[in-house]
């Protein structure tokens, strides 16, 4: 795969020369590791940090690409290169799509016919929050009810959560003012789905012009 | 004092720039820190790691060096660089004495004439440990207890602890077989000095000739 995209270099140590015997170092971004996805994956997050700080330290990239639907492992990754100095630039790509905006994830081809049919509720429901935010909406919780609204149209959907959070603490909000990020998280019988957007809200005059 | 040591750079960022609003990340190596000194400061080595992590990183050396004094924190130290791919190599300092045998420590002038007086038994009873190992002591709780009865000779002393150990894990040796780490800490009064020294075994060739 990586040769037909062209890779020129593929760095993939094993586990025994990432953890050799002795191994007990751990990176820890404390507040933003412990929500949303943190909570259903209580280690992840700090295995995700210390491999990552492993990863930038040996390859020392100016640069480093992560994708953006793993919101919260990019912003994790963000906070530890920062509070650590580590250097790299780290870069969210934009979230890859089916035709029908379901985010392109490696769970998806563990969903029937029918939950497949379901999944791209969970994008609608951020864009249908996203809608409330352009038109005005600065009500964290009401924003929030919206995109609950949209997923209960569909049975098949379980919700972790949804939430309107600040990009860079993940804390939710209350109240709209910059930038937000709409996180959300479904289950569809087993297979669980994460998916966000970002949304920044317009100023007044821009509402105005797009009436 | 760094102009007169010849020191070219000085680099001694300010608590702000180290820990901006929004910090969070913590290093840790968990089984090193927690013994000995971790457990009369259990967040110690924790800030240590991170802040060693960071200066590290932000520098980039090729070599730094720690004091032996210390000889726990050289350990976390060597255990991060290696556990996280820092890239740097550590150096081990040999403790600087006072002409009786006290480690130099900021600590001491916090000690009264008696106990000043008091203080060099640290030192004699780690050598009257390394002296049994010399001599072919292999038991690690006799040699313990060597030391042990060494402290009690002086009054004024409170034994916080005295350990054979691994010099890479810092786990305590009931057998002596190769390298170890004497580790020791007392107090006098409201004072706590700890020492150590590093003791290789002689071979049973080498004990032979030095009869």
């Amino acid at each position: 795969m990586c040769r037909e995209e062209g890779v020129d270099v593929l760095f993939a140590p094993s586990p025994e020369a990432m953890y050799p015997s002795g191994f007990q170092t751990a990176v820890t971004a404390h507040a933003v590791s412990q929500r949303w996805e943190g909570t259903h994956r209580p280690t992840h997050f700090g295995g995700v940090a210390t491999v990552v700080t492993k990863l930038l330290n040996v390859v020392r990239p100016h640069v480093a690409f992560f994708g953006q639907k793993d919101y919260q492992q990019v912003v994790v990754v963000q906070r530890l290169v920062a509070d650590l100095n580590v250097g790299t630039l780290i870069v969210s790509c934009p979230t890859v799509r089916d035709p029908d905006g379901l985010a392109m994830s490696s769970r998806n081809v563990y969903l029937t016919t029918a939950q497949r049919r379901a999944a791209p509720i969970l994008y609608e429901a951020l864009r249908a929050g996203e809608t409330a935010i352009l038109k005005g909406g600065t009500d964290g919780g009401r924003i929030r009810r919206t995109m609950l609204m949209k997923l209960a149209e569909e049975p098949l959907v379980q919700v972790d959560y949804m939430s309107v959070c600040d990009p860079a603490s993940l804390e939710p909000l209350a109240r709209v003012i910059g930038k937000v990020v709409l996180l959300g998280a479904i289950r569809l019988g087993p297979v669980r789905l994460i998916d966000n957007l970002l949304v920044r809200p317009k100023t007044k005059g821009q509402r105005a012009k797009s009436r």
